[in-house]
């Protein structure tokens, strides 16, 4: 096993082509990433396997793609217009700026103050004497409260009035899409509604790597069910989000739920659980997946803003109701972190060491890599390479000896290396090599592509 | 064929759950969308086969996911922060601001005015006495430039150092990875990155449903090549863009190409040339896909700016220069409107008239509809449902008879309807109606994943 921290897989991430620092010729901009040419299929993969299990499998659920501009009385009903913020805290010593619960959790691990007022947390630094992080001191100011949504103005005017929001979280545009949605689409209670989209959040300490970045892409499902039905379908949505994870993979002992005590609770919610996973250090187990009942709280709300009935009339019993809330969320960066760090792995060969990415076929960048042995066998390699590549994102790669060759893909997780060599022009054959056993087996050309595709499936 | 104009496509869209307006229970937020649960798959099939085109499939380009956020002295080396703007003019009688271009353009289409200086733009307004459009004056302030990009601030502080801008266009960031790329794929020149991602432009004159929105989808590729090599390169992908719009279903005389005349062209273009659609009344012909030979100037300014060597060595002549630029871009909520209104008809049957979208099987958001004929055949058709599911985007509908459910399904487009009935038991068959012949054939139940995947191939 790999001894892995962070700081060598950003490296990695950076030096093979999934993720650079975004705007880096410029020095960058603090905390954004770029996904580059394995990143981006990387990313994608994991957004379409998501997808996959739980709006194209479902029969429950349907997707959506709302707008990340969005009216701004929706942030008055969610409560993040005046109720979004972080607790800020200065040290008066030298100057720094925290957030209070990121201190409290620095100082007990096993508290998690987030839902805490700011007075509950002021008392617990001062009863704990809590000292700066940076230099010690424990004089610090008051919590102030920082609003973490960006803002931006629409239009010609730079007024009120012309004020956008960029949104902080993709489920506001799925609890005002839910009659629309119901309606056309027919669907009966229980159902949900899920998409993939940026959020935006003016964090003052994001970081470690993608972990936290201030521009995320979220993949949420609000998942509708009637009032008494809901602890059901939380326990439901719990158990499908955590066989999702170790069906990409992931290993399990690197996976665990952190149900939330009462006190962390949002007053609306019922019950939450974060499915968490062990990062690599520093970083160590963090929150990956949130699984929340909400209970009609959402949709409750945008009906008092709104003035627009939500409720829900129940065809069975034709009884009216504003239907329950769960909502399974995760970050598909967050994730692709996660599925990045587990697949790495150095591995102790009789005379080599190498950097393998195990990664599950499905979420590889590159299905396959298309190696001619010589020059001489380019244009066989070349046509297998267009054959394949209909159907697979595959590379065709000519450069240096195959040993070296066979390193570069272990090295960004190519399940399959197909050498194309002096006897494939006349059997039709070629030499396809394993990833993970690094066996041996040839394969006549025609079933390549059959082989690959069942391989691959999830 | 219909009588189609975007009215009636935009209450089809919403009505079938295709688009809504954005924020809609709040009255909307001025011209966002919200693509529903059957846009999204359709837009994201869309966006599937412009990749498995451009990308996975050319042994040229690969792929990049850059952030939204970018260092604001990239928005200085581009010419947007002071050069992207739009030239406003308001009349002085009625008060209404106009875009200077557009008035000059709905005086006569023929003349293409938004490379021209203000004060050209100015004096031909005058000399040809264009008239207000509200009140018919011809008493017009000076032209305004108005800034396009959308500002913002990260972190504590709203100064200066912390304006962050929304990209107004996907291209730069990959020029600023340009070299992280080539380095990390190892690719030679010629070779072009693409991305799709969504943009942001605070446009003054917005509008046309999705045709022009201030939030948008761009699906770009930046080709690089040696710079004697560009206009040949600049032909390959306009002809290759016209053949994927073909390919994708697009009637071949709405479609055509309109080359920029040299004055309008930008100063640093060689050649550019728009494919053009003929949108629904009252639109008509309007810009789709945009291929611009940019030459070698992105390149050079962040060379300039950035102070980082962006040159590339040739490794067979050892020649060091700066590639030069072909530019394809297409925005995906427009190629959306195109598909869209293209598929879009109405027939006259015998007895009867059908709304039906004859949408190419890839694109169409439903490749199959299971139909129980009666309700006591429900187990079986989802038994069929829950296999077809995991290979396509498929729907079980139970609702009214089967007639009714056939043309629900032709509305959206669905390409078969499958319908399980009294034999379907017994001999393992269903019958399968194709959507344009409205045809009936008789299938077993086994063969139904390869018949779909044959007839949805791209």
């Amino acid at each position: 096993m790999a001894n892995k921290d962070m700081e060598k897989l950003v490296a990695h991430a950076k030096n093979s082509g999934f993720v650079y620092q975004g705007s880096e010729i410029y020095d960058g901009l603090a905390n954004t990433w770029d996904y580059g040419p394995l990143g981006v299929e990387m990313k994608n993969n994991i957004k379409k396997l998501w997808w996959k299990r739980f709006i194209q499998e479902s029969p429950y659920n349907v997707g959506l793609d709302s707008a990340i501009f969005m009216n701004p009385r929706v942030w008055e009903a969610s409560g993040h217009v005046g109720g979004f913020s972080d607790p800020l805290i200065d040290c008066k010593n030298c100057k720094t700026r925290h957030r209070a619960d990121k201190l409290i959790e620095g100082y007990d691990p096993d508290v998690h103050s987030d839902g805490w007022e700011p007075e509950k947390m002021m008392e617990y630094i001062r009863d704990h004497h809590i000292k700066c992080p940076d230099c010690g001191s424990e004089d610090f100011t008051d919590i102030r409260e920082f609003e973490l949504m960006f803002k931006t103005y629409m239009g010609v005017v730079k007024d009120a009035k012309n004020v956008v929001y960029l949104r902080p979280e993709t489920a506001q545009g799925i609890f005002v899409n839910f009659k629309n949605i119901q309606r056309t689409s027919r669907k009966k209670v229980p159902f949900g509604i899920g998409q993939i989209g940026k959020s935006f959040r003016n964090e003052i300490t994001p970081g470690n790597f993608i972990f936290r970045t201030r521009e995320f892409e979220q993949m949420e499902l609000e998942f509708f069910c009637k009032p008494d039905t809901d602890l059901d379908w939380f326990h439901y949505w719990k158990d499908g989000c955590m066989q999702f994870l170790k069906d990409l993979g992931l290993t399990s002992e690197n996976l665990r739920f952190r149900d939330h005590e009462q006190e962390e609770l949002s007053f609306y919610s019922k019950a939450t659980s974060d499915i968490e996973y062990l990062y690599p250090a520093p970083l160590g187990w963090g929150e990956l997946w949130g699984v929340a009942d909400r209970t009609d709280y959402d949709l409750s709300r945008h009906q008092e803003f709104s003035k627009k009935n939500l409720e829900y009339l129940d065809p069975e019993t034709n009884q009216k109701y504003i239907p329950y809330v769960i909502e399974p969320s995760v970050g598909a960066d967050r994730l692709f972190l996660s599925v990045f760090a587990d697949a790495y792995d150095e591995e102790q060969l009789e005379n080599d060491t190498r950097i393998v990415m195990h990664l599950h076929p499905a979420v590889a960048p590159i299905k396959a890599a298309i190696l001619p042995l010589t020059k001489k066998q380019s244009d066989k390699a070349m046509e297998v390479y267009s054959m394949l590549a209909q159907d697979f994102n595959v590379e065709f790669d000519v450069a240096g000896q195959i040993g070296k060759r066979y390193r570069r893909q272990d090295a960004i997780g190519t399940p399959f290396c197909i050498t194309v060599d002096f006897d494939s022009e006349t059997d039709q054959t070629v030499t396809l090599r394993d990833r993970d056993s690094m066996e041996q087996i040839r394969l006549p050309i025609d079933e390549l592509k059959s082989y690959i595709a069942e391989k691959i499936k999830f």
